[in-house]
């Protein structure tokens, strides 16, 4: 059959294994030389495409590209770029045709969560609408955990798996020190519309008194009385209180705490700030003396600490799409389907991008305790075979090893394009 | 010889490897059964001797005392309390003999830092002043790195080795994103005397335009023109900026950056949050997107990342205490001696405890590089080998296995006593 090249591009927030996809994919693609040539990187996503700013993908070493798999990151650069739909802003359509014609790309990949999943499936009507001979497809990742069909996504594992495992280290702290000194601990968690990886934070203890003793979801509405009393109740009777709470907390009305008026000394509204508002006001209520801390770009960075379950998924969700590029399915995605929960299992099938893209999967409510504060044994089922096993990176001179990539551009052929 | 009983206590801020301390201790102990009997445990440091609030560490198993080794936190708990001077408080004084000889004891061994090496310097004092028989020595443990004569303090290298991975992880998230989204990202780190484990932080990068690309000190007056400066050159030339800075970061006259004005929605003034003041000036100055992360008691809890060489030296000054101990010599603290630098290569000396108590040991000015915002190569050659090696703890189900103690209380014996 007829070689042509693919494009592979990363979209949307990174995650610490989204590189092992990439690895994924361009492995795949290497083995399969008679039908893939090339493959070519869209620097920062779909921007790339668009502004034929492409990387040489063969220009890396084996070695460089095996090495993506336990880099974090998004090595190719990422973006936050929704591409309009053909109607509205067809120019664009039209460009990509003109990329892809003049490289000789028919594959198309791309690596992102849910809204990337639709510039994916806008791409992918090129085809159909435009008569270009493409074939796209999606490969999922996100820390949040939220896309749908697929029974959990590529990325999330790895945060689960840092968040319960710092929950836990810092509890042991908190611990020691409560009898003179810290009595609350506050850890903010990212989710700003889901509460999965707030509720991962849950998995550091389950016996009566474990922590965390409360986790704080943004799908229950925050009332102030009812969670300082169980603060309380938790310093009186354990000596301590650690909370995880994810950055969407909200009250009832919708407002997120980290907005409730929560200004700098410039009179800027503060960002991702849910820990210190929180932390506040219990000591406020209760006068207990507290520390917080904020994991943001730490959690879903963080390598080191990966969740083999999930470098495993990541690469084979990568492995998988090139296998459905090369049968033609178009405006697919690989998703991953639990098939045993003891032993876990899974395996890999094809969902229809139409199915994916927009679409938000939020925590069951059978997932959350009736109280409000906890994960039930249906969602820690669920939660913990995704943070099992470790696949520590390489270290070098004290520090974890990642992929040095030569980053080639490719020669432009075409005129400038103004996004 | 005669046998008695052995005290251990924690003190201060715990670390990732205070219990590897405590491990060498009591391993060291159980070897000397000859001359040492028990091993009790004070709960939260000196006030468990004043209270009598003893644990039987007899009825830990060797593999509880060895699981000591990987477990963070302090596992006998910990305490913020001075002792005042004989001549002050000359009551806690007599109370601790009556404690002591209540339970034999006559070897005591105080973990912790600068304050509480004072009071472990107090308590030697018990033999001469009072005329009871025992031999006080004291275990190094800071975070803060901020011991004198000690080459550096048990607990550093492995924040300091979680503070360059974080760095050089979030880095990587950075770089991905700063094309169409956060440009800047702040990391506060601890150290708010001195500025050791922010220098940690640059060893996440050393070559032309590798983050961080900027460190802030306690050390150097804050300058916000000039920070401000640094930051804009850094977005332009390399697309984005990370920077880590000391939760001491201050001003001129001493004012602390996150006591400047930074209150919460209810008017309180927030602890700890230098970086979100910071990345706020930004935004203000500059009108770059941030993140910033706040990692507080993660950083010194991180044992799943500890620095082998860190979890050795903790380890060897735990033992190396009782052989002083049993050598009758009495106000001492082993301290690390650096022999080689290349290979490096560190033994244990013992350091008279009037030496180190009340004394900080700060940045030398020759490892902060001329223009204030990074470590120079002298700083990066004492700071390098204290990161090397993983000692990863072992994992169930997941996450760090951790000591499970039985903790059993010693029978009281005495009184009452109010502190």
């Amino acid at each position: 059959m007829a070689q042509h090249n693919a494009f592979y591009a990363q979209s949307g927030g990174v995650t610490a294994v989204i590189n092992a996809s990439a690895c994924g994919v361009i492995e795949a693609c290497r083995e399969h030389g008679d039908r893939i040539g090339k493959v070519y990187a869209g620097h920062n996503g779909i921007i790339g495409a668009l502004t034929e700013d492409l990387i040489d993908v063969s220009q890396e070493s084996d070695e460089a590209i095996a090495a993506l798999r336990y880099t974090p990151g998004g090595a190719f650069g990422s973006c936050r770029y929704k591409l309009k739909d053909i109607e509205t802003h067809r120019a664009q359509y039209e460009r990509l045709i003109e990329v892809f014609k003049a490289h000789d790309i028919r594959y198309f990949f791309y690596n992102g969560g849910g809204d990337s999943a639709d510039t994916c499936l806008k791409v992918s009507q090129l085809s159909e609408k435009l008569g270009y001979p493409l074939t796209a497809i999606h490969v999922p990742k996100t820390v949040d955990n939220d896309l749908p069909i697929t029974d959990n996504s590529p990325g999330f594992g790895s945060v689960a798996k840092y968040i319960a495992t710092s929950t836990l280290e810092a509890s042991l702290d908190v611990a020691s020190m409560c009898a003179t000194s810290t009595k609350v601990f506050v850890l903010e968690v990212m989710g700003r519309h889901a509460g999965w990886i707030a509720a991962a934070g849950a998995l550091a203890g389950e016996g009566e008194g474990e922590p965390p003793h409360l986790v704080i979801f943004p799908e229950v509405a925050f009332d102030r009385e009812a969670v300082m009393a169980r603060v309380d109740e938790a310093v009186k009777r354990y000596g301590y209180c650690v909370i995880v709470v994810s950055e969407g907390a909200r009250y009832e009305d919708g407002t997120f705490l980290a907005d409730a008026g929560n200004t700098d000394a410039f009179g800027h509204r503060q960002l991702g700030g849910v820990a210190p508002t929180l932390a506040g006001m219990i000591k406020q209520d209760l006068g207990y003396k507290y520390h917080w801390a904020v994991a943001d770009y730490l959690q879903r960075a963080a390598r080191h600490l990966a969740s083999k379950t999930d470098v495993e998924q990541a690469y084979a969700v990568g492995r998988e799409a090139v296998k459905l590029a090369l049968a033609g399915q178009n405006a697919m995605m690989p998703a991953i389907k639990r098939v045993s929960e003891s032993p876990y299992e899974w395996r890999i099938e094809a969902a229809p991008l139409a199915e994916v893209a927009n679409q938000e999967k939020f925590m069951p409510k059978e997932y959350i305790r009736e109280d409000g504060f906890g994960i039930t044994s249906a969602c820690r089922q669920y939660l913990s075979p995704l943070i099992q096993g470790e696949d520590f990176p390489p270290f070098e001179n004290g520090l974890p090893k990642v992929a040095k990539l030569r980053l080639a551009k490719v020669e432009k052929r075409l005129t400038e394009f103004t996004l």
